[in-house]
């Protein structure tokens, strides 16, 4: 007899990009990682925590965090909810919203924890398909009338963006709660914030592992109404964010220059990168995020994918019907791109 | 329409003890912290983490502290999971066990998180009391056929501990798993983590928060054969651990010396401050905890908690059957044990 239910036991863990060994010398765009070190402010507050900071449990709600995203976003502190993650806060939305007989939507391939965490609750998972040209399904999304219907935007591995337009529409005809999940807005033209005061069931999730090149510290948050939070509350571990990471992503948080320099260089390189890249016959989807999706001339990603590794530079593969010819590659420094250009170009040639 | 599961929209969230207000000159034996600092040795490896750290993903295993654990436990690596916290291992337990229809038992007045917990599973929860010392109902949980059997040792808000043969009679005559529960095991006589290796259905969870005075840090880690480990991984968030509480909390663990002296410090304040509180006519329970559960001569524990929190002194009371008439004091330095006894010296005579 097992000793989990019988659903996890059937159940694949969610595997995360590979990390390359501690020492290892390898150029990782596989994993959406920021090229450039985090805020000096930030680093300046972790150096000097006391250990009282420690030695205490941390705020439950990690209020500096709250208060800093109300201050940069222009929100009220109380409509914030801070994770240990963004996917911590997935989390939170799927435990307190699904369970067997209630349904999940999203337009796939997106991202794939969005069916672990669904499958944990043994909901109906619905995966529509995005159109070619990753344009969002939104009439299918409607009717689907889900409990949760998530838009990732921009979407990875697509890097493409949904219109605030096409999200409204979508928002007034659903009747669960709809997540945003903005992982990547820091890098895209526009965001979908606005949206939150203008209706009561969508949630805009954020992240400070991309933009703000802090994807060790684990902070996300939530933007939302707040009987929203609060129901999303009840599922939430106690003391869910550390001392550290609620005192550091504050900082973090408030250093929007920094943020705003770091970003601005990744969204040059993207422009470069996907030129050359289309220079060598790749085709490259328009990107409002930190990566690129491409397809090599010759469709042979897998085997690019394995050749790069060897070269010692880390990009993404999925192996998955309609990713299976492409790759998905994180904009690097200039200096990374390039190596990755050459390699490429001695490649596909 | 709720835009939650119904089971969510009638629970009540988790309710942790009151922190005060920052600034706040309070002394705080209210949520069985340490009174004394972390190792120097791991705030040294906080000062002096490289930002590499905090730009990259961390480790999704927390590596350090499995090899910490294993080390200072000499139990293999592959047996330890760690959690942001041991709150966290408890909801991966719950999320991979329970569901509507499953039970989860334990003794009961214990830790509240288990009942919100399994509420969130829609399980079926069976509180077995205590005897009137204290003593674990050993055959009440056995009958039960429980998916989950929880026993906290020592447990709190009582600080008495159950023998390890009465907890492996329980582990061998059950059949779900059986989670011993030992955040507070660093102060106590005798702990329970041979029965791992014992029985296959057994998890030992510790915390840092307690003996390590990491609190703040959220880390702890449950140790199991690799098959229970295994079930419990397919619910953890990918990234569930941060750099720099991987970093900091394995050297904390690697530092047994000042664990061990702080540690011998609370003990020797717990004995006095026992006898003080005997002395004023307080019944008090024989703890193995870092903190004592007391009653004091008339019953009117909520009155003292109240005019104790006036005078800037916090203690925890339960307003529930059996604990209404009790405070659950921490034990502190011997300097504010000193200022809580005067207190109470006035208040009850």
């Amino acid at each position: 007899m097992s000793l989990f239910r019988q659903e996890i036991d059937k159940l694949t863990a969610y595997m995360p990009g590979e990390q390359p060994p501690p020492g290892t010398k390898v150029i990782k765009l596989n994993t959406n990682e920021n090229p450039y070190p985090p805020s000096p402010k930030a680093i300046d507050v972790l150096r000097g925590l006391d250990e009282q900071s420690l030695r205490l449990y941390p705020k439950p709600y990690a209020d500096d965090v709250r208060e800093a995203v109300s201050d940069v976003l222009n929100v009220p502190a109380e409509w914030v909810l801070v994770g240990n993650g963004s996917d911590d806060l997935l989390t939170m939305i799927m435990r307190s919203a699904l369970w067997s007989g209630k349904r999940v939507a999203y337009p796939s391939p997106t991202y794939v924890l969005y069916r672990t965490l669904a499958e944990i609750q043994q909901a109906d998972v619905l995966e529509v398909p995005f159109g070619e040209d990753y344009s969002v399904p939104s009439e299918q999304l409607v009717s689907a009338g889900a409990a949760v219907t998530i838009i990732a935007t921009p979407n990875s591995p697509s890097g493409t963006a949904a219109s605030n337009d096409l999200l409204a529409g979508l928002a007034g005809k659903c009747r669960g709660l709809v997540v945003i999940d903005e992982a990547y807005a820091d890098f895209a033209d526009d965001n979908a914030m606005d949206l939150v005061s203008r209706f009561q069931n969508v949630i805009v999730l954020r992240t400070l592992s991309k933009g703000y090149s802090l994807a060790g510290l684990r902070l996300g948050f939530g933007v939302a109404r707040p009987d929203v939070i609060e129901g999303l509350s009840k599922v939430k571990d106690s003391y869910n964010v550390d001392a550290v990471a609620c005192m550091v992503g504050a900082a973090a948080i408030r250093d929007q220059a920094h943020k705003d320099s770091n970003v601005h260089k990744v969204k040059a390189s993207r422009k470069v990168l996907s030129e050359r890249l289309q220079d060598l016959g790749f085709r490259v989807w328009p990107s409002q995020a930190n990566f690129l999706l491409v397809r090599p001339p010759a469709g042979d990603a897998e085997s690019i994918y394995q050749s790069l590794k060897q070269r010692g530079i880390f990009v993404r593969y999925f192996k998955q019907p309609r990713l299976d010819d492409k790759l998905r590659i994180t904009v690097g420094t200039d200096e990374q791109n390039a190596v990755l250009l050459d390699a490429l170009g001695e490649l596909v040639k």
